[in-house]
């Protein structure tokens, strides 16, 4: 469901791993149905990924499925649940249309895995508690900074381990503003770059006034640490008001302004910050430059574990989203 | 099996966390037995840590169970399988006493955890087949770089990924000595800090030389990218024989020598190597300095994702084997 970047390059990588899903995994998968906001590509014995990414272009010419009233599951039809892919855009505010159709998939007894920050910024309990009473999975690693294995280092990889503190560089566009001004570059020209390269977008605020960043710190928080803020919870200081100066000496020293998503007791509470920080060369985050991501989780028993790198661009999105269901699937299996 | 450093701070991490593990994952770990090479201590109904800790220590009152012709398995006697803890010392050249061991357990329908690197170099598809064929779990993250995640990352964090190269920094002793190098310290005094600081072992040869990177190698090339690499098909270069100068000028210049093993493709086959090489500000693992560890993999659609930190010292070795445990509750719960 969407049929944007990210649904495209999803589509796109399913077809290209096609035969290396089935030796490795034994996993084939059948994509039954595409929909779009003016309607809808399906068929009950699968459409072929080949048929997809040809039909699914420009051009796409789609059967007008939609009619007041309907929703994403019953314009599905008879087909069997299996795994809803939704890849809309976000919304952080009201989490629309994705909260609808994921909570309309969920108890239609579709898995769901989703791309879009947006339904779990706003209702993630109750999405969990949803898949939950219907034994379902809800994956959301592309939404967690994409082929960053933000969730999965967590979850997963510290599992026995507890986790003490959190910290993130979890959006590109301001990391890559924020590297570029410590190289002298000033905060619009670092800006106006980052737009004309495709990596920050026409409308820049989202990442620049941190919320992007608050979205990502909020799902972490309440997934891996079982937290239940809002976004209204976090206090959040962008990078618009950064002195052009201080990146620069920040580097002459040796040091680094980074924007930072964190994750920490106060005491005996959980508290919730995105803001700007003057971090040392010894800070794990330290090399963490350009359009780069990381995270570094501080536990009682394995010491800090960082995470850095992974494609942050659509094709990284969409292997996330695809890792999520080998996820479900060897789970189900 | 065996109550080295290891085994020492696994039952302490048990003991210490016994009320946690229960209330995350409602797991209750129950200690029916500990054997080491004079005899053992164990209890059908189960010991408890506090039972284990006050009893194991330096003037631990053993039973005498060994007598030729005993495994480790017979000296169980009717316990009821679970799960087996293999943390005798690691030989990298026979795999003993750990690969008999393991066999044996699971042979008896034991699960495996080990943190023994030795019989994992030997005989890693062997150990690996006999657990398949009884449907078993072989696990062993605490052998490849302890809190580090080597091994989990790759399988679980990468799914749905193909790796196409791997690069790692997987002794802390010879990280340190380069470290302390680039500084201005000559080997033979780094090394003598490092022995002081109970970084380096004794026989520091199996570290300096560039066989416990190797060692690791091996086992991530082996269960991470399906290879059947031994341990004479890797080139192994130690940093025994860099010049002085090397890791200054390199610091200098703002780069560093770090002794790295390495997979990579080379003409469609994998080839395997361990040397000091000189990285440049960019590279992932550059940050990662003193005792750290880290390791990089190279992917075709989630890019580069780099991992590094986590604990070397025993509790991490030990809060590695209770990760593992967790998986496999979690798989046959």
């Amino acid at each position: 469901v969407g049929f944007g970047h990210v649904g495209k390059a999803f589509l796109g990588l399913v077809r290209e791993k096609r035969e290396w899903l089935k030796t490795h995994y034994s996993l084939e998968l059948r994509l039954q149905a595409l929909l779009v906001s003016a309607g809808g590509l399906f068929s009950e014995s699968g459409i072929t990924p080949r048929d997809f990414t040809e039909k699914a272009g420009p051009d796409l010419n789609l059967s007008s499925l939609w009619r007041p009233g309907l929703n994403v599951v019953s314009a599905l039809g008879k087909t069997k649940p299996g795994i809803f892919v939704e890849c809309t855009p976000s919304n952080i505010q009201t989490g629309e249309p994705g909260l609808t159709h994921i909570r309309d998939a969920l108890k239609a007894g579709w898995h769901v895995v989703t791309a879009n920050k947006g339904p779990l910024v706003v209702d993630l309990k109750g999405l969990r508690s949803l898949a939950g009473k219907n034994s379902l999975a809800l994956k959301f690693s592309a939404a967690a900074a994409a082929a960053l294995p933000t969730l999965d280092t967590a979850l997963h990889s510290l599992a026995g381990a507890e986790i003490l503190s959190i910290e993130g560089i979890l959006n590109g566009t301001t990391n890559y503003v924020l590297t570029q001004m410590g190289e002298g570059t000033g905060y619009p020209e670092a800006l106006r770059e980052a737009q004309e390269k495709g990596i920050a977008e026409h409308d820049p605020r989202l990442d620049v006034e941190g919320w992007d960043t608050a979205a990502k710190t909020l799902i972490i928080g309440n997934s891996v640490l079982g937290l239940e803020l809002a976004l209204g919870d976090i206090k959040v200081e962008g990078i618009t008001r950064i002195p052009p100066e201080l990146p620069i000496r920040a580097r002459q020293e040796g040091k680094a302004i980074k924007l930072l998503g964190r994750l920490g007791r106060s005491g005996g509470c959980w508290e919730a910050a995105v803001s700007p920080q003057l971090i040392e060369r010894s800070h794990p985050l330290f090399g963490v430059n350009g359009t780069n991501k990381g995270i570094s989780y501080t536990t009682d028993s394995m010491g800090t574990v960082t995470v850095t790198g992974g494609k942050s661009d659509p094709r990284g999105a969409a292997a996330a989203i695809l890792k999520d269901i080998i996820h479900i699937f060897a789970r189900v299996q």
